[in-house]
């Protein structure tokens, strides 16, 4: 039987949101390879297996680590927090198969997993139950003005948005900008949601209407999940009051 | 101890895709409430349970069932494939919540699950490795003005978009003039992945391109996804081509 790649999703890192299918593409792979907040995350998956760390900022070389790893003839899992395919390692391996004649006809598997708005949105009720977006405010792929008018058009399109990465150490003006943007479209009450070190003990999640977002208490193990004109908040008998996406637009236009 | 109402989503279908989370949920409630084709994907966990079935068209019923039942003073949970706060059952919750006072202090939380998108994706590859948007085609409670306007932005931005109900048995048109919007954008070459019946033993995935994608051959179990101007796709091992978009705009501008 011809080995295999998985490229896995291993959710936002409690045990209990990680699906049995991670699960058993864990167990059953003789290589884990993986950056150690991830692996850490799976420790008890991974006895007696071979590691294969790489540290941030080397995504390539762990992507590389794993098709390597894999065309020498050993089952591989590649983890990721969130899921593997939305802003993370999936597309960088498919880059290199394409790239590289001897990796292209690797047999893969994709395992997704719960990401980060998701859980950020069940925590804070239903942000994401209407329409909604992700975007990436990191400039280092991609330039700025491409994610500039990605924002402008979620603003034109009533989008609820979800962004990833909205800080680093060295970038910190991003989020400010992109959120004046649907500020100016969709006024200052609409609540958002600042989710951080989701599915750990040090969990904390907020809601902040927009016009009074201080970009200098959102870190980069935020998410912030951005409500529309339409998103509405009540109290409940929770911390903080829960937020809704109202499923339709009765009656109104944008 | 306060009885509870768990908001749970069940994943795309096959229990390997089901986070351990839904399962508690579940195992945990007194009376499980759903539609039955997903109380029957859930019928080994059920056994013994009081269940409320509210068929397909009855989403307001259902969620009042399932707040009634657990006003009641029963640990309750409502069930609904994928994530249920994603298209899904949630944000009826807690719209439901908020406008009669008995129910706003119910305690209450929500399971997020692998919706049917990231599952499309796996299967196809990582089309949803950079930004991108869900966009629901059903104009039962939503002006199509409100849709078409959000398509338009999806285009403007350059989204890799996941249509959600791309049609039904009474609309049809609504996915063709969605999917000439983005050609008109991004032209017809651009992949384009149907995913019906996902996590189901009749599960199909095929990747056509944009521009001649026969919307007769889509229904109501279908997700569509549409990569944006970047997307790629290469012939690997498998029956279909992978499909990914890259991270980066590396020296490009929309």
């Amino acid at each position: 039987m011809k080995n295999k790649l998985f490229i896995v999703g291993i959710g936002p890192g409690e045990s209990t949101l990680m699906a049995p299918r991670a699960v058993q593409a864990i167990e059953s792979s003789e290589v884990v390879v993986g950056y150690q907040l991830y692996l850490d995350l799976v420790a008890d998956l991974t006895a007696g297996k071979e590691i294969l760390e790489r540290p941030l900022g080397e995504e390539t070389e762990r992507v590389q680590a794993a098709l390597v790893s894999t065309a020498s003839g050993r089952d591989t899992a590649l983890i990721s927090s969130g899921d593997v395919g939305i802003y993370a390692l999936a597309t960088l391996v498919f880059e290199q198969m394409e790239a590289r004649e001897a990796w292209r006809d690797l047999d893969v598997e994709v395992v997704p997993g719960i990401s980060a708005m998701q859980v950020a949105a069940a925590r804070a009720g239903a942000p994401l139950g209407h329409d909604f977006c992700a975007i990436s405010l990191s400039d280092l792929l991609t330039p700025w003005e491409v994610i500039q008018k990605r924002v402008d058009a979620a603003a034109a399109g009533d989008f609820v948005v979800a962004f990833y990465n909205p800080v680093s150490r060295r970038r910190d003006w991003q989020l400010r900008d992109a959120l004046d943007r649907l500020l100016a479209q969709r006024g200052g009450g609409v609540p958002v949601i600042l989710a951080r070190q989701l599915g750990r003990d040090e969990e904390q999640v907020r809601v902040v209407p927009l016009g009074e977002l201080d970009v200098t208490e959102v870190d980069m193990l935020t998410v912030v999940v951005v409500g529309n004109s339409e998103t509405r908040q009540f109290q409940g008998a929770g911390i903080g009051p829960w937020v809704y996406t109202p499923r339709g637009y009765a009656g109104k236009s944008l």
